[in-house]
């Protein structure tokens, strides 16, 4: 059977979001997870700039226009469904709007949980209203 | 502002189920996403192998369960949020029903979408219904 190459995730089949990993291209961490639309989508592939859908505020969300953390997207890649997105990409900052690398930045165990992530700016200074 | 540790996931808030991404522990490679609710999180992390729930079929799947293609858990990692998880595995064989060894094997770019993935296993082989 012939293997499909559709040429983006298939978001009717989704309820319009599906969502959309971020892991660093160079050293293979997975930063995050949000979710995409179709429109997110489209201005990801077309501007090599991470651009998610925001499902608390109802809109698009270019990652780091406030935070100034932008990823650069090197790669594109979509699951066997079609209903993921990976994206490779070189992150400026912190991914976590808490100031970790990742997001990912929790261990669970069976007897605990620990940070284990890496803290690189305080989310005060990083999200801190302009005047 | 103190850092939340939480014990699981907070399936209330996302309606019951959670992404759940799983990673190769070894090099790297983003496998697969799937979904957890309670019940798959508390088995995973009681017996470190990778319990997901299917939407499809309405119950848990032990992954591996039919095709051997099992998933040994060495980290779970929760984000910010509490909404998704990380699982850092250790995969038999093929983490994809297509016979690749991850699910994200296709790739999109302005121009096409290629196949860039490693398929390890013919899908008709390892799914075949026993006799």
């Amino acid at each position: 059977m012939p293997i499909d190459l559709p040429r983006e995730p298939d978001f009717a089949k989704a309820g319009g979001l599906v969502p959309a990993i971020a892991q660093d291209a160079d050293n293979g961490d997975v930063l995050m997870m949000a979710w995409m639309n179709a429109e997110a989508f489209a201005e990801t592939l077309a501007t090599n700039r991470a651009v998610y859908f925001s499902r608390s505020r109802g809109k698009l969300w270019r990652k780091g226009e406030e935070s100034g953390h932008v990823q650069t997207v090197v790669g594109i890649f979509v699951d066997c469904d079609a209903d993921t997105v990976l994206l490779k990409v070189r992150q400026a900052g912190a991914a976590c709007h808490e100031g970790y690398r990742s997001c990912f930045f929790r261990q669970i165990t069976t007897t605990d949980t620990q940070v284990v992530g890496e803290r690189l700016v305080d989310p005060a200074e990083a999200y801190r209203k302009k005047p």
